[in-house]
């Protein structure tokens, strides 16, 4: 583990303070959990590397799901960009800058909570930093974890960032449109290589652009927002 | 700053912890400089996203640049895919598997070093792990740090994620065989987003499956080694 981002060097940081990091952090998602659940709010976690379309598809979401009220908080380090982008798509969304930090945690999350109409969603967004190590490590609070993957990045990730893909609840491989033009790059061997560190993989192919494959992944959402309760 | 990994939170961990943890970072990392030195190796951190295209960049550098001698060290969370790719395409290669550390570190570096035949190489590539956050806080020793983004990624992660290419000496665009079905992508518009962050802009962009561009970045490449003595 490292230390503090919760993905390093035991060198540097001793067992019990990465443990009292995280332990801090454990309780302050606890309390995010119970105020989710007691608005009924299904809270996702949303993760993936730069670039692998996390805004693209909660935007394309909004436009094809305008029965459910959805709000969102955007992670960054820096510029506010994507919750500008998911504002203009019709979202309740605020921004986390995090400065340098490579990854949310309950705080963060607590703290863009206090400045966000979210308690009417049916759904709350966390979008994290762009990182496909570091967020997985830390508890928001939220209910599901839903990985982004981009056809674009290769067949083999999910093996080289086991910790990211063993945590998800779901995969969403996206950009399914540029697949013809990618002669290295096979569904069935990203499924492969899924399916040898995710416990029970859950994979569902789509574009944001095309909307290929989109209404699938709204059916899962839809299915688990009505779950909340 | 995260702490330990470099990026983050300061409620968690102290300031002179943080500290501490870098310096030592920083003296390992000058003794690996003076190794390379010692030896007139170019050194290169090369970092992106995961995904961003740099183990094809280095095994289209090794096709194309027979005359070079070129040594890698390839850090992954999991697996030896990188370094087996590698040596596949003739580069004296080893793996630095971090478990579950989103970065190398100099001390790891150092490590790699004794398992490697580096030291007649002109050039060696540190292939760092795939994340566009941390790996750019530690210095390994290197000389110069080049910063792979795909075209594929979009136009603004240069602004969104300004601490890796404020500190990149080469930006390499990557996949720009994609970029003509990239409808909502455009050349001018990354270019802009890095000039906001980088002191002086050096971007090429190429293609490793086509061979566009490549010239240039070789081009780049022997005139560093030269210089290195």
């Amino acid at each position: 583990m490292c230390d503090v981002c919760g993905c390093g060097d035991p060198e540097v940081v001793s067992v019990p303070l990465h443990e009292r990091i995280l332990s801090a952090n454990e309780r302050r998602a606890e309390h995010n959990r119970s105020h989710f659940r007691e608005h009924g709010v299904l809270a996702i976690n949303v993760m993936g590397s730069p670039g692998s379309g996390k805004t693209a598809l909660l935007e394309a979401t909004a436009r094809r799901a305008p029965d459910l009220s959805l709000a969102a908080l955007s992670g960054d380090l820096a510029t506010e960009h994507d919750a500008e982008r998911l504002a203009r798509a019709g979202i309740r969304a605020r921004a986390i800058t995090t400065g340098s930090a490579c990854h949310l945690d309950a705080g963060m999350v607590h703290h863009g909570l206090d400045h966000l109409d979210w308690e009417s969603a049916d759904c709350l967004f966390i979008e994290n930093v762009g990182n496909l190590v570091c967020p997985a490590i830390y508890d928001l609070g939220q209910r599901a974890n839903v990985v982004a993957l981009a056809v674009t990045e290769g067949e083999d990730k999910p093996q080289k960032y086991p910790v990211m893909f063993r945590a998800a609840d779901l995969v969403l491989l996206t950009k399914i449109d540029l697949l013809p033009h990618l002669p290295d790059v096979r569904l069935e061997r990203i499924e492969q290589s899924l399916a040898r560190v995710m416990p029970e993989p859950r994979l569902l192919a789509l574009s944001a652009r095309t909307g290929e494959g989109m209404d699938a992944w709204l059916g899962w959402l839809e299915e688990s927002a009505h779950g909340t309760g």
